[in-house]
């Protein structure tokens, strides 16, 4: 019965597909602008990225699509892991794209072997509250096998010495992704708030930081995703391009 | 000779007056907006404050137009704090307003026991490559006597139990703030970015920290100083009205 959920989009990068169910789990703009910053550094030689948290794979299939990376996505949940896999399939991506299917504590994978780690991490702090709940749409948005600190302390294991960290969070947490930042090593260079509007409170940070760097921080000029008359700005829609 | 570089500015903030040297240091908008964002909040009863780094007291002047605080000010150079002294004596604030002489490391203060603390500190790192200048504008421009861990340090050793601390300093450190900040249990509640007009970078950092509170980031507005024409902005000037 699960299969009549699930759709297939065409989701406006190339002929790139995405099989997703809207009952469990949607990719966001959120996906879609944390895919489009990390894009956006020069990298020369062969770049090895991995992203933290993919569900059904988003990040990484924005990634296929801008760039040339090899490409890793990991997901703790069964289900969204096989529908990453059949994404791949679909977009006939097999030789440059692998999804593992583990908790990202108990990941398999060589250290400091990462140029870049992309990570969506679950938003809302720990299951307080919801730990009767253990739907898939539920482990994608809490806490409940990974935290925070160990989304970081994880980028940082894997990522080489001046690796990237390119991560997506809500404003609320930047105290917190600073503060395990700096204790694992990893300095944020950059940040980049995004509001749903000119005048209305950011919603999004993404956040660009790298593996032993020296301490100073650039605020990114705000984003903000739609106009006054509700169209897409050109900034958003620029995130939809290929970038190489 | 000395006496011939001072000047006494009337600054805008109602019949206050203000004795400085333009060839040691003069304050700039940093301090009118700390000033305003401190006296922003709602406290009750009698508030006791303690500005750490006030220079010739620009920040506590302005509070005790701004408030009906009982305010301190402590300044580490002798001839920037006998400054602030005759700027008490100027505006007849003697009841009022008082003035330390002491690295912020070395104060004789009872703990625990101010309502509010601000602080404008030096915003260069260190003394590195300075170390031969020892020019009263130099050592209020450099962590040279004490660094920004210890200005957050011992606000958190001068706060009462959700006492409050107003900082300005660089956007490039808000890593620092907020690490050193969580180390010394002050939470961060609250940034403002502030930028010279809409579309530069921000280049004014102000935090509002509140000690023991819990975890949670808002991120307000940006403010900007000039509109377009090079006029100041409706909220910049707001900055300089009484607030009670």
């Amino acid at each position: 019965m699960k299969e009549l959920n699930e759709r297939i989009d065409n989701i406006g990068f190339g002929d790139l597909k995405l099989i997703q169910n809207p009952s469990e789990f949607c990719y966001g703009v959120d996906a879609v602008l944390l895919a489009d910053f990390a894009a956006s550094i020069k990298l020369e030689g062969k770049v090895n990225a991995i992203d933290l948290g993919t569900n059904t794979g988003i990040v990484p299939l924005i990634l296929s699509h801008k760039t040339d990376w090899k490409l890793t996505g990991v997901e703790v949940q069964k289900g969204a892991y096989e529908m990453a896999l059949r994404n791949v399939e679909l977009n006939a991506l097999r030789d440059r794209l692998n999804f593992v299917n583990s908790d990202i504590k108990d990941l398999n994978l060589d250290k400091a072997t990462f140029d870049v780690v992309t990570s969506n991490p679950p938003y809302m702090i720990g299951g307080s509250g919801v730990t009767s709940d253990n739907s898939p749409k539920m482990i994608a948005r809490h806490e409940t096998t990974a935290d925070l600190e160990d989304f970081i302390r994880v980028s940082s294991e894997l990522l080489k010495p001046k690796g990237h960290l390119f991560m997506v969070h809500r404003p609320s947490r930047m105290v917190d992704i600073f503060y395990y930042s700096r204790k694992y090593n990893l300095e944020p260079k950059e940040i980049k708030l995004v509001a749903p509007k000119e005048g209305e409170p950011a919603n999004i940070l993404l956040v660009h930081m790298i593996r032993g760097a020296g301490k100073e921080l650039a605020i990114l000029p705000n984003l903000f995703v739609y106009n006054a008359d509700g169209s897409y700005t050109d900034e958003l829609l620029k995130a939809y391009e290929k970038r190489r």
